[in-house]
């Protein structure tokens, strides 16, 4: 390990205003391919190397695709700019008065601030389920995840004891929003045309996948319609849902419920909630339910020149009292937008509103079942809906090299039902030695 | 964690001979594919759930290829078979009084014993180099080396002290043969046509990629006229090579070698030498430096229903007295001749001695810069070499999947000279709360 104190951001100056962007996601990305190279110095700080095609991120999960095809290096995307300086390390806080941010590594003043740090998992506070519970938040998490299931699969190949199999084979996945959904749907698709072939030791009859939520309906954020659609296709793939209903504990070995149900299952994935990445700094009367209050030029509450985008914000209009949803599209909209309002700053123009265009929502659930709501309160299910996120799917994965794999890995399992990427990569070499690699178990964080 | 107590290894008797088989690698999947389901048996324990295409293994560390499309899981190999076990354990030892194997979860009976396990890293006992220093054996290793080095160049962007940026830019690979040879030649590409574009603050004249090696020469199982074109390449692309030379000790800090010469470095890969991967419990004389004394029949010397296969085994013939080369060929031919005996033993047929044929050797230092032995004491170097070489990788790729992809991007890389994979993925989450992702460091075991 390196020792601290050798390092230092290191960002040349230059006469150019400096945009500070924390986080390399859907909104910082976009955001910075809007500010011209020549007119702005942009320095990234982030927390991961890649930006990351997250709502593929349960395909990763599920042996689908190799972590690989959803990211592409940040640097990669903006080798042709010579003012971009990407960091790779943790924001600790922000001084506004002073107008700097700090690093593990020193601090770093800017011009403009702009805050995309994105969600993280919230656990509402319970210390044991965020350390035993599976998150599904990054790369890290996923090839943990995908582990997680092969090894479950490999135990419980190796178990004559019934009730120690069926906890193997019992997957509980708790928030039924658009990750559990589509993450117990490719998990049912699985079960069905994978797992028999790769185990035929084990009847996966056996195999449950339950998918709880402390709502009365799967997907929320969108329309009953599809809700009712989704609930239908899950349940024709036989996945167990479960309503109304609250987990309340799980030590990594029995999910209890607020009603006195358990379940007992080694793998419970955490999909249930998410709260604003927030950074120290800021006062607190800027943060509403972990999510920094802007304006419609995504400013925060009583800043000129620190803003928030994407998921960590929450500009409340009148069609959207709540803000927007914290999905793909805001974000991207949201840096596209700040990003054309900085250079009508640099032109003395005035600054223009953003407005969120709705393109619709999809999810999948499995081969020719997803469900999309379109605008104008028009729903779509089935065949045309898989074949519309499919399209929208691949055309938003930037770069030529990502979408050829997805796209050959699709074609590919589109024919044979095959998935290749059934691979347990661990490197949890210091609990190897104790206990063997077939036994390491690293709970997500 | 599951208690060991519940699982045991939960294979079904037959009337079938039982062939149980240590490792999941060349031989051993070679040897299954020759052993006809319905006469046998084949009960495969491995410590990695892959097939793992090891003479690619540098590219997925220098982000050539994606860890997934070198490897395909041994249970979608195997498939289509109805009594074919894989068991995802650690074997501890042999009874071959008992005729057991013994594994963490439980012993199993063998009608023949087939150990495959190849190679480990050999450190000659130096635990400290052991600790400190890079391996690359598995996928887990790769996606390792590949998280340091990317880690160290995203660290020496972060650094005004030229110490510590030198450091982080030396890298030290000991051990010049094939492994390390290929590592260095796709480091110097890396430098030459990725780094410069991703990395602009760097100058990556000061990267410095040293090759060193206690011999005379380079690729020494080679001949010496491909070890000269190699020796010729590594220096055309920059890599600084030290013959003669022995490391004595590696901090993780500073590589000291037995001359006295000291380089500062945060990553030295150890490719240095490797030792069979001997199982307890047969005894002191039927191991020869670290490998199994075999017969023609690849019958462990004193012992009819115990064989060695590959790199764990050493076979003395007149044309081979030290046994065959430690490398892809020897082990699936062997695989594959021991399967055809085990055949003619059922049917009352006389057994026949192992042969090698061999096909020749060869080794890629850059594009179109390779090398190659042909039988015959032909060598090839050059782009003719290289062809050969793509050809030979791909060929042996199994699987249309992998082969696909690899393809996909070699032929993406061959027109662009971009590597994809640059991804930092390290699922090492318990050590990131104390010290923030970016200082976490896992050196390999």
């Amino acid at each position: 390990m390196l020792h601290l104190e050798h390092l230092s951001l290191n960002i040349p100056d230059t006469n150019k205003p400096r945009v500070v962007i924390i986080g390399g996601g859907f909104g910082a990305v976009n955001l910075t391919k809007d500010l011209p190279d020549k007119d702005f110095q942009v320095v990234m700080l982030s927390k991961l190397n890649y930006y990351g095609f997250w709502p593929l991120l349960y395909q990763v999960a599920t042996a689908g695709l190799e972590p690989e095809s959803i990211a592409e290096p940040v640097r990669k995307i903006f080798d042709d700019r010579k003012d971009f300086h990407f960091r790779f390390v943790r924001v600790t806080n922000i001084d506004p008065a002073a107008k700097t941010v700090t690093t593990l590594i020193g601090s770093i003043r800017y011009d403009y601030l702009v805050i995309a740090t994105g969600t993280t998992s919230n656990y509402f506070g319970n210390q044991q389920i965020k350390q035993h519970a599976f998150g599904l938040k990054t790369l890290d998490d996923a090839v943990n995840l995908r582990s997680q299931l092969l090894q479950s699969f490999e135990q419980a190949s190796m178990t004559r004891d019934p009730e120690t199999r069926q906890a193997l084979l019992n997957i509980v996945i708790a928030g039924a929003g658009p990750t559990g959904v589509e993450l117990a749907g490719s998990l049912a698709e699985m079960r069905r045309h994978i797992l028999p072939r790769d185990y035929p030791g084990l009847d996966f009859k056996q195999m449950n996948i339950y998918l709880v939520d402390g709502l009365d309906r799967v997907l929320p954020p969108l329309s009953p319609e599809s809700s009712k659609n989704t609930h239908e296709y899950l349940e024709e793939l036989g996945v167990i849902i479960k309503l109304n209903k609250l987990v309340d504990s799980y030590d990594g070995h029995t999910v209890k419920f607020k009603d006195g149900e358990q379940i007992r299952s080694q793998t419970m994935v955490w999909a249930a909630g998410v709260a604003g990445a927030i950074i120290e700094g800021l006062p607190a009367e800027v943060v509403e339910r972990g999510r920094y209050l802007v304006n419609t030029f995504n400013q925060v509450q009583g800043y000129e020149d620190i803003f928030a985008i994407g998921d960590v914000a929450v500009m409340k209009t009148d069609k959207w009292p709540k803000g927007h949803p914290q999905v793909a599209q805001p974000a991207l909209q949201q840096g596209a937008h700040l990003g054309k309002n900085l250079v009508r700053q640099l032109r003395n123009q005035a600054w223009q509103p953003f407005s969120y265009f709705d393109k619709g929502s999809l999810a999948i659930v499995g081969r020719a079942r997803a469900v999309a709501d379109l605008p104008g309160n028009k729903t779509l299910r089935g065949f045309i809906a898989w074949v519309a996120w499919l399209f929208v799917h691949v055309y938003y994965l930037i770069g030529f090299r990502s979408k050829l794999i997805v796209l050959a890995n699709w074609v590919y399992r589109l024919f044979t039902y095959q998935r290749g990427a059934r691979i347990i990569v661990r490197p949890l070499i210091k609990e190897e030695d104790k206990m063997g690699e077939v036994f390491v178990r690293q709970p997500a964080n």
